[in-house]
């Protein structure tokens, strides 16, 4: 097997074999191979793309890069949900306790915020004491005893995909659908899962901008999940305006912990709600949404949804005293101001991305990978597209440890949004539901 | 300057800066931009191509990574020839000591043979004691002195062309005409030349394995060359068989001595004197084809051309008295066989490749660039397409040290042959006069 030969193959658009895939990544993942070949390779399948068993082969090499948790004595449906990034999409940390509570385990390696993106582990490890770094088997144990858990990757935890995602990023290769494709399913393929919810974010806030790149992204992930076995559900959902009203850490916790107490926004809740049902679909315990609906709704009136994320925080190591006041929570940033709106009228557009830069500049997001994330910076009280407003109430609540960092992302969130002086409609945050593949 | 944008922006088609290539280059020589994103940004260089201002800049910066020789006190037309490289092609050899005995300063900076290309380095290192190691200010001396000069890339010669070379070779980047562009304009114009001829080889010995192929990168490299200020002149010849009847280091350098001897194959001196012709009119010594031609030829009926050669090796050190024999020069090793035509006829083909290949298996080639190479191994006496055989009559003599590297490289030289019934007429040498550029 000589690299160069492999990657001047897929750079002349042939496709590559199942030996040749496997041989690359594993000569990859021990050091046989050097970066610089697997950067060239990952350029030409940008180019090129694979065909379906190429991205079936990629996936599972990389998978077999590193050892799976194994979860077969869990005696309920394993079922995760996956998102792939947005701005305030805190909807994990509802769905997992509220899943939970609906009888399934979910077993979810969440992963950090990059970019305008944020991150599920940042957002947890915001909760004072909160580890993210459970061994195999505290992750087994915990779920095993509440039912979800969300936790980082072990070194053993797809390694393979750990290394590539790291060069892809500083290499301009994030963007390539069988790529993504492969990093997605070899990590959940790795949870030893039944089923699998994709929430394919599409807009200026997401990779996906396109619609027609999000549904290219959602067909790939279930073919490739049909031809591994696994049962993948996809929807796609809105990502031009942030999720919910809040982004970043804290911020975001707050608004987690609302919503768990039946006051989350809509957006936020129309998307929890639909995934949740999908989750419930696959793993076959109810028939339709409404069935569904109704299912989720009891644990969240009765607090059982609430009790549920405390008892997985406490199992963490965090400390659920913190959660109970969501006032408190969003507001633990030294400095803070309101952001006021310029006149009467309607919002018109709120841009996730620059939603996205403002919190980055506020400190509650990653330039680069080794960049520290402040768990207090963010912002709250955002106004969503269609919602009325009249000169001078606060479009924004912005919250960081500095007052330079504020001064920063001001012009961020003030160019974020447009108004209009007549009524929005807000259009729909469901774009597409691409059903359920049949493996 | 973050690396992974200027990745990116090429990867979507968008033109670089002059200051984000320079910036690039620099950083990639200095190691602060690491091999996996030079590698990454080669890949989409490949995909995506560069504009003539894109690939100007990437030669400039490479030209600034190192520093230029200064060969301005040489009062002569400085005019230097490349090939693009091929099998056999040893015109080099014959016209460096042929210009210089014409009035002209030949400054050559050689390189090795990869894979089938033999390398001008190699074939003069096959003399004795012959050094390609000189200091800038031998070479400069050795060019005052006699005229010409051919030696190796000192440390300071385009250091940033060194190391994207060695990273081409391993990431399947190498036919991509912007950075072969590059590569090579930035090692003429730090001889800082005059006029440069360009001998773009074309055909199953090359590169450039289509007519279209080889006219884009001659237009590129005299575009270029224009952007930069020096004259480029530039002829496509063919590379489908190889060139002369021999392959390999002393078999060539043999050839060589044969050829200034007067006594050179048909094809060898086609190619060698067009391309002298082309030197000579960019020098302004002649102004016609005719003229250069007794020019030229005056040199070799007085032995002068012989005499010169023997001089430049003298002055780098090497064995002139080596060269007296060109029957010794080419069985000094230990093993040789004949191979024998399988039948009566006409050759219609002889592939330059496999005859390339042959050569590395019989040991005068490099498959990797840190393998030596052993300077008696080769194959002499190979006939042309076009020539007549009969049955048992030798159609190539084999050289090697092993008889295991004969046996290997037997099948390739009687699979480069086809024969046929018929007479052939052997297709021209020169393909196309791609003409000279105006600066």
């Amino acid at each position: 097997m000589v690299p160069q030969w492999i990657i001047e193959k897929k750079r002349d658009g042939a496709p590559l074999t199942h030996d040749e895939i496997q041989a690359f990544v594993s000569g990859f993942t021990q050091g046989t191979i050097p970066d610089y070949q697997m950067a060239a390779l990952a350029m030409a399948i940008f180019f090129q793309g694979m065909t379906p068993p190429e991205v079936s082969a990629l996936t599972r090499a990389m998978l077999e890069s590193g050892d799976s948790i194994d979860l077969r004595l869990i005696n309920r449906p394993r079922i995760d949900k996956h998102s792939t990034g947005g701005v305030g999409d805190k909807v994990s940390l509802i769905l997992a306790p509220l899943m939970a509570c609906c009888g399934l385990a979910v077993p979810m390696v969440g992963g950090r915020g990059l970019g305008i993106t944020g991150g599920t582990l940042d957002k947890l490890e915001s909760i004072p004491g909160y580890r993210t770094d459970l061994t195999t088997e505290e992750f087994v144990h915990v779920i095993g005893d509440c039912g979800c858990s969300i936790t980082g990757q072990t070194p053993r935890f797809c390694p393979a995909d750990r290394k590539l995602y790291a060069l892809r990023d500083v290499t301009g290769t994030v963007p390539s659908i069988p790529l993504i494709t492969a990093s997605i399913l070899s990590k959940k393929l790795a949870e030893s899962l039944t089923g699998l919810v994709i929430d394919v974010k599409c807009g200026t806030g997401a990779f996906m901008r396109h619609r027609k790149d999000a549904e290219l992204l959602a067909r790939s992930l279930m073919a490739v999940g049909r031809d591994m076995g696994l049962p993948v559900s996809a929807l796609i959902t809105r990502m031009d305006e942030p999720l919910g009203r809040s982004a970043g850490n804290r911020p975001e916790i707050a608004e987690v912990v609302r919503a768990m107490r039946g006051d989350g926004p809509d957006d936020l809740m129309t998307v929890t709600f639909a995934l949740g049902a999908r989750m419930l679909r696959l793993a076959g315990r109810v028939q339709s949404d409404a069935e569904a609906r109704l299912l989720m709704e009891e644990p969240i009136h009765s607090g059982a949804a609430e009790s549920r994320f405390h008892d997985m925080v406490r199992r963490h190591g965090g400390d659920a005293s913190f959660l109970a006041d969501p006032d408190h929570i969003e507001s633990t940033s030294i400095h803070s101001v309101q952001v006021a709106a310029p006149s009467d009228g309607w919002v018109s557009r709120l841009n996730a991305e620059d939603i996205g830069r403002a919190c980055v500049l506020l400190g509650a997001g990653r330039a680069k990978t080794d960049d520290t994330v402040d768990p207090s910076a963010g912002i709250t009280h955002l106004l969503k597209v269609g919602e009325s407003v009249r000169r001078g109430q606060p479009i924004a609540r912005l919250y960081a440890n500095s007052p330079a960092r504020i001064e920063a992302a001001l012009s961020f969130v003030e160019k974020a949004y447009s108004f209009t002086d007549c009524p929005v409609t807000p259009p729909p945050i469901l774009l597409a539901d691409m059903g359920v593949n049949q493996p």
